[in-house]
């Protein structure tokens, strides 16, 4: 079982970030090696390198790399440089705030060495760099172990997206427990939300995964209600891009559905991230920005065959049953019934 | 404006059935010409010919188109052959109950014309299908009138998978109040459901809606929520494939998910289909076989660019906020949060 898929990795030479370009998963696991601020910023808004903590990671060494190459003639000019590289990075996705984090962590670094020479400048960058990636994976591990506290021998655990180690540094924050609770040996069995449009599900979860040796189902996002009513889902277990301080969460599209649907069912439904990810200057849901992406994400398909690993296991029921409460009327062509149905279907046939 | 596609019609020779191959859509708008029972099979297995009301006037024609090449030397080898037929072709999509109906009522006009000739009985096959076709004109459209009396000017309609006139005759069930709104010059709005794995949302529903000039949005089925806490949303039209005597509905897979979510957020869910749907000797939704479908058509994509219309207008959030009171802990690195949150995640920074 390998769970250390590296990411964000440095080349020797230190002269470019290489990432692990997630837009080919799960066809290719290729790394692409980018130089420019131009480059870092397609990576992020192309989703080559995706997850919040993930991007965090990325921007914080992508800063360093950059300062590398500015003005090192005065602190203004080398700071000038580094603030419209810093914002130029932080409009590439405005959801996530470990983005907006790690560079602003970046900044203090920048700031707080006033004083020292611009190459004392650029190493304390890339110490700052090296210091956010091994919290996160502490953090990671810490998330995880509290997480599979909360998971039971059995369960089925529905998630939706990609929360694991390609998102972050290592284990992941929602799929952390899973990769924990299989080296405890333990038994389970996982159903992945393909997540459309981008199916990081489908493309990066059920990959991780089955990479690990995980039980791994693959759904479309529209066959939660029908597992779920089935009785194979224990738990939800979703990560998060940004928490507001009463607890409103945002996440992938199409999270706020698992969690209505979770809460129909009467399954526990668990957000999983770092503390980083709550902002606590957001009072509520309302106030999160959230990211509109091309429609043609949605109307074309961009991956090619295949969409999911190969030998993936999948689920594929073509209908489902909505029950006659969540029903407020049926039309027919001899008139509308509602509630009570079994009079007013009845009566139909009279 | 143009309502009027034929999916179903049949050529002057009457040598074949030709049927709008609807896995080609919305790329292609393509007839296709049925001989054999294979491909009458196929057809409906593929949905090639799809909509539980047009499954069902298709298999009438069908079994009158191959019950001129019975054997007809007496009655009992042309009724074997019917009930070969009718068999296998009752056996290609087990939920829909209009196939089974269709092909019911063929074998009850067989039957009913024992002592006439075979080609009596060919011909009283004939006038079977034009009936049920015909009736199924006036259910739609008596179905699109009173749907009609559930919407109101401006208001926003979500609808899942497509019950338009390529799933029925002509309006269709749930599209039908839809189409007729426009004719009386009706100002609203469509979010379409892409529904996957199959994209019958973005490939067929639309394609008719945009065809007649309807505003139509098209999200992907996990955006539903989102669309629905934004007040988009002031009614969801579904259509259907089996209902049961209690009310419970079968209808594609995510039906059931926008009902849980429409009920979250206090919008009224309308099933729309004609009686013919209704099963009384079905007491309620456990009793209803559920088709699965092989898992490729979620792990490999098999309808190449573009999976929409042409310019179709797109609504692609990449995230969506879940409600604090949705979630039952949030799992950091220092600890798992429980509601109250605004108590528990200020507590994490104390």
């Amino acid at each position: 079982m390998n769970t250390e898929i590296t990411n964000i990795r440095i080349p020797e030479d230190e002269s470019s970030i290489e990432i692990i370009d997630q837009t080919l998963l799960p066809g290719q696991l290729k790394y692409i090696s980018l130089k420019t601020s131009e480059q870092c910023f397609e990576a992020i808004y192309s989703l080559r390198v995706r997850g919040a903590p993930a991007i965090g990671i990325f921007a914080a060494y992508a800063v360093w790399l950059l300062s590398k190459g500015y003005d090192g003639s005065s602190f203004e000019s080398f700071f000038n440089a580094f603030s419209l590289d810093a914002d130029y990075l932080r409009s590439s996705r405005p959801t996530a705030v470990n983005l907006a984090w790690a560079l602003s962590r970046q900044e203090k670094t920048v700031l707080s060495c006033k004083d020292m020479s611009i190459p004392e400048i650029i190493s304390a960058l890339r110490t700052e760099a090296d210091a956010i990636y091994n919290e996160d994976v502490a953090m990671c591990r810490s998330i995880s172990e509290y997480g599979l506290s909360l998971l039971n021998e059995g369960d089925g655990v529905l998630t939706h997206c990609n929360a694991g180690p390609l998102a972050t540094s290592r284990y992941g924050t929602a799929l952390g427990p899973l990769f924990l609770a299989k080296e405890k040996g333990m038994e389970f069995r996982v159903y992945a939300d393909e997540t459309r449009p981008l199916l990081q599900g489908a493309r990066i979860t059920a990959f991780e995964l089955m990479h690990a040796g995980i039980d791994v189902t693959l759904i479309c996002d529209n066959m939660a209600s029908a597992v779920m009513k089935q009785g194979k889902i224990q738990a939800c277990f979703v990560g998060c891009d940004r928490i507001a301080a009463n607890g409103d969460t945002a996440n992938k599209i199409g999270t706020s559905g698992v969690a209505v649907l979770a809460r129909h069912y009467g399954i526990p439904f668990y957000v999983l991230g770092p503390t980083s990810t709550i902002d606590m200057d957001c009072a509520c849901g309302e106030e999160i920005e959230i990211e509109e992406r091309p429609g043609d994400e949605i109307s074309k398909m961009h991956y090619s065959k295949p969409l999911a690993p190969e030998g993936v296991k999948c689920y594929n029921p073509a209908f489902d049953v909505t029950d006659h409460e969540l029903i407020s009327g049926i039309v027919t062509e001899k008139g509308i019934c509602y509630p009570p149905y079994s009079l007013s279907l009845k009566k139909l046939f009279e």
